[in-house]
């Protein structure tokens, strides 16, 4: 780890949390090079939903790599692009009856989100962003300027403008929540928008994580959502839902905002999307909004990514019956289930249990609590980690295809290591 | 091809240019689906400076994938990272007697910027960064601010803020420019600093491209960049390189700036350093610089690529001895000396040769002749693109690794495109 | 009138309510050059608090004339200025305890405005400040992005940034307002800045108009100005008072916010503070925020307005006894219940009756039909203007020192013009 | 002394400079209340061009007070607004055959300053204004963003944007100066501005003081103001003269740029305009420019200042015929030749001479050894200041009505001054 320390930047984070050097890793296991086994209950921050070297891609990648497959196209046309094209359109957009345009960018969060928002004040002629608190969006200025965590707020160097925060829509508020959100929010804030006297100016975007994954995995309230929508529409403003972490069949079901109704003018994908921990993001664009873009109007060099096009692909495949979905279901409940029950002996009234699918999450109302029971974890061969304010909520994203032995040896290794670090307190 | 228009979005740019689907590629050379063989001068836009499907690197991902590698680890430690981080050290660091830090991002350019920027902002306190016209280094807002493109530009949708633009200061000013660039413009903008009244704020950063790819191939003059040096230290800014496209071996040296007694703060790398094409990024930073970061203070989903890293450190390979260097240098010389032959012939006193290495360019000082010959080129089999205002730079980055019956070939299409052009006109 | 449509700028307003050239003025009466006289509710926008021409005033400013005493002197010491200051001391700030110190700047509301806000950001090192929907603060781009109205924010051609705009808390909220203003509003505001995660940025300042004047004269309740004034200290945030049109006696006591236990960090005062109509403007700030002022580090040239101090000085004369502020009220009072008699007979639960002291409006819910009363009461020779969104609730302002007769006739013209524009419509 | 010291802010500055307490003045000459005489070459920084007291001025004040005259009338009719506008368009407007529109705001030249900057972002839809480096604007947030000294920039506690500063073109360049001004740099800013990837915006306007007074008394060349009027005009920006300290006769001429050929969109008047040192504050606006303004989208409480219109006006009559601008040449070039002189005898290739007609200064390179001259000069009874770059510049622009005698007084008492500063040093 020594080469690490003097090699690499002071900025780097996990590893402080996971103190190993890593060497290989399948499905829901990771081993280190001392030969340690850990169960993966992160996933790469939830991008590999379908496992650390899923069998399926690998097999595909290493065919498209042997038969010279173009791994880097920028824009032009290639057949493995094409091939994720149809299988996204016919698996996912068809049977929803979405009609979006398929627009690639840089290939990260950030670059989705920030093309989204180029696109919808190019086409509003506003330059106002709706965001919400605790949302977090990434890095990249514009980005930034949306996420609102002020520990990354504060080392952007200069002001971050152009964005008015608004309380979050949770289905299940915090304990003693005094933010005031939910759809009484929603009605406040339609008053001040219809008033040419408040100060506000119409917004561009509502941009709205329909789970709030980093931001402690809140997960909005359909009422919430539907208000929201119809707010973005009477205001002339578009809807913009970052599904990049949320998305992509975690919760049980492809994107993370089905069968509510909804109908964002963008979605922003990206993590999960490119199925193999290769880069990719995509933003989903209704046409009538796509049209406003001229040509190579927002470029970037890596928006044409082969391997994960041919592993997206194959991600897709998991679409095309219901087998994966309900597993997510089965999993994601035995979760939520197991986690109840640790609220009930260990901390009634004090933790909150908050997820969908297989996106779960404790709150420990407590930064320091959590940090130590990550940390107890990892000693015990389970990789998670904590998000939300100040670090007081554990995130249980395991990769969707975690065998069930996986998922339950995992789970009792965070009771243990919850019951230690409370006994330690 | 009308998969592409029907589902993919309106802003597809380089598609337009190259109207046919791309199937296969290796080394120098792309095949489309109907069979038809084209010689690259574009190498992804500066990325595979290796070839497509470098057989080294297909050899190394392959072990990699077949062994478990792990592929996607965020910030954490792995194996395949330590090998790149001791690879660079030794075969680029060390050697140069720099003592930088890596820092690894969202693995695109632009989020190398956008971090080198937040960085200098944060070490100085000062918000304003000084960028140079032509300059090109990225797409979301920060680094957007400091590209120029106006097309580009005129997308953002808000005002881009805190950038200063001065002149660049070309070693062989265009035919007829009256910009005001060279060391001149180093003292006169040096004597605004040292006025408390001249209205300027003490910059953050220099930021520069020693060679301006996207503005039109414009090569700074070692003067220029000793006295931007100079001028940044004195103002206690920051001197960042951006060599994401020149870098990497491109200009018969590792960084363009190479043997100039250059010494910047931070160094931004992309495109070429992931080796085959998928995304890397790194930011060298001077430690004393590095240590104002606090861990995971800009942080991102993609910052460690496995498959990068393995290819990568193929690419860094090429560097243990000089024989790919000096074909670079040999090839480049090839490559300049048969564009002034052109200019001779068809152009003296209208068009003009610039470049280094195995970056050549010819400027047309025209846009439409220049994306009619861009498209005869292709026509006739030869992939290449213009940059620079208004499109009239014809850019030729063919993979360094380029077999010369290619190159000469390549050369000889150009040419007749070139001819058959100016006989249209 | 000719003259003026030739040769002055279309920017100008009230003209266009009153269309006719005064000629002079005196008390709360303005006699137009054809010889008709108006009973003037307006009082300059409430700078003419003691009438024009006030007798007094008016000797005592031709004796300085005549004895050449120093009519403009930027900020030297005079013998004009001193009494001025000795006076406001024991007058006004040595009763309350009030150990403000004076500061003069531009002789505008806009100037005291932008100059308090610089102060706040200098105490504080933050940027942001807190304004409320309605409220009105000037037209210059600092003072202008806490103003809240449509039309004067859309002319700024530059974003308003820096400022964010929250509920005002009114005491008596209008007929369907959804605002969510009051002091859960409050309450939920604290708990956006108590979460590190909320987006929202630790603010400079609240600024706060204890009374809305131009924003349709809303009263603000004594609970919420003191939630906000605690809110405020919590935070480590200034708290700004613009008393500039609701001050200076105009609500039956010196300061629109005596009498509730407020400690205002900075108070903005202008309009009424220089008596006679010429301009003065002076901020009131704590010591401790004071101190932070470097020399001349805000400057203006028209600060020392010699003619301003004596007839300022011969106003603050007007608070050595209780009279003035008795008659205010009890002039209020009739005003108010004159009002109250109209909503009932003509628009019970449609119009509105709102204010202090001598600032009492009718909200007629309506802006066209406000306009229609304006000019019926113009018509009939009574000045008066409407304020608010959309201009929709008439605004009552005379002089305070209106005699009896005055008030009553120019209550009886509001009737008949009221009576008269619900008849047309 | 002490009641300013207890009392007043301790942002009070010139104060400190001149510390005693002044009582009456009367045309060049202050007495304080100790009873000493002061000459002054200050004329309350640029205002009083017809003296303290003028006796005209005094004796039209007077009478219009004791008429009850209209002392405050906002942006209504009155007569003597309409005096003020038909005064003005014969004696300045006509014979120059200008056809600008008179608008009046807020009574401070940085009032004027911002509502000429709004406009001419409104007329262009731009954003960016070009000003130059030294000028000074004012100090409220959309002026301080022109104004140059950092001083005052530092205190605005939020960034300065939308301006870009470059190098003033001053007829006379300082020794040593490399700031690299005069019409290159025109040239150079035009193909900036020519080249569609510079980073630079096209300009709404150019705001230009023909001379600078406060930023160290630099006189532009007319043929740089000619070529920034070209520029402007080219680039579809507005041309916007400030003459706000240099207007109003002090040059020998009307206009600080009369007799050059030079035709600005905009004009900022205040300062000398109200005459007796009442505030007033006027732009001259083309009417096709003009045309873009919506009724009282730009307010100001103070716009309409009777007593500033009578004095004002009086101040126009001086402009009947030629005998005060023939003194003002003629007493200028006393100055002139006065200072020539003791840059002979002191100071040949160290001081520098600059002005125009009766602003005329004396650079002397060293703010302190400047400052102990001013306060060598307030010992002997002369009242004049600083300014420029760190204060090294001494400003003399006494009132254009100063007799002989005090004029050749106040030069002796100059010499005096300097001489013994020179020698303390």
């Amino acid at each position: 780890m020594k080469v690490f320390e003097q090699l690499e930047s002071d900025i780097r984070g996990y590893c402080r949390l996971y103190p190993t050097v890593f060497k290989s890793a399948s499905n829901a296991r990771q081993v280190d090079e001392a030969g340690k086994s850990y169960i993966d209950f992160f996933a790469g921050a939830g991008v590999l939903n379908f496992g650390h070297n899923n069998l399926l891609m690998k097999k595909a990648i290493i065919e498209f790599i042997e038969a010279d497959g173009v791994a880097h196209s920028l824009d032009t046309y290639t057949t493995a692009k094409r091939d994720f094209l149809e299988a996204f359109h016919k698996t996912i957009l068809q049977p929803r009856g979405m009609n979006h345009k398929m627009q690639f960018m840089g290939p990260t969060g950030t670059n989705a989100v920030e093309t989204a928002l180029k696109l919808a004040r190019k086409v509003t002629g506003r330059r106002t962003v709706v965001a919400f608190t605790h949302g977090f969006h990434g890095m990249t200025l514009g980005a930034l300027a949306a996420t609102t965590n002020s520990y990354f707020r504060n080392a952007a160097g200069v002001p971050l403008e152009h964005v008015r925060h608004e309380p979050f829509g949770c289905n299940k508020p915090c304990q003693g929540c005094t933010l005031g959100c939910g759809v009484g929010a929603v009605d406040r804030l339609r008053s001040l928008y219809a008033d040419s006297s408040s100060g506000l100016e119409p917004p561009a975007a509502f941009l709205v994580e329909p789970i709030q994954a980093e931001g402690g995995v809140n997960v909005a309230s359909k009422e919430w959502l539907l208000a929201i929508q119809t707010l973005a529409h009477d205001l002339g403003a578009l809807l913009i839902f970052d599904d990049i972490q949320a998305g992509c069949g975690r919760t049980g079901q492809y994107f993370s905002f089905d069968g509510m109704g909804l109908d964002p003018d963008i979605v922003t994908l990206a993590k999960g999307i490119g199925g193999f921990g290769t880069p990719l993001a995509m933003n989903l664009v209704k046409p009538e909004h796509d049209k406003h873009w001229s040509p190579g109007e927002h470029t970037g060099t890596f928006r044409g990514q082969g391997l994960s096009f041919v592993a997206g692909k194959v991600g897709l495949s998991y679409f095309d019956n219901d087998d994966l979905m309900n597993d997510v279901k089965r999993k994601g409940a035995q979760m939520q289930e197991h986690l109840e029950g640790l609220v009930e002996t260990f901390g009634s009234g004090r933790f909150q249990v908050r997820g969908k699918g297989m996106m779960q999450a404790l709150d420990l109302g407590d930064g320091a609590l959590a940090k130590q029971v990550a940390a107890n974890c990892f000693e015990r061969g389970l990789l998670l980690g904590a998000c939300g304010t100040g670090g007081k909520v554990i995130k249980m994203i395991p990769p969707l295809t975690i065998p069930d032995a996986d998922l339950s040896e995992g789970l009792s290794l965070f009771t243990a290591a919850l019951q230690d670090a409370l006994e330690a307190a």
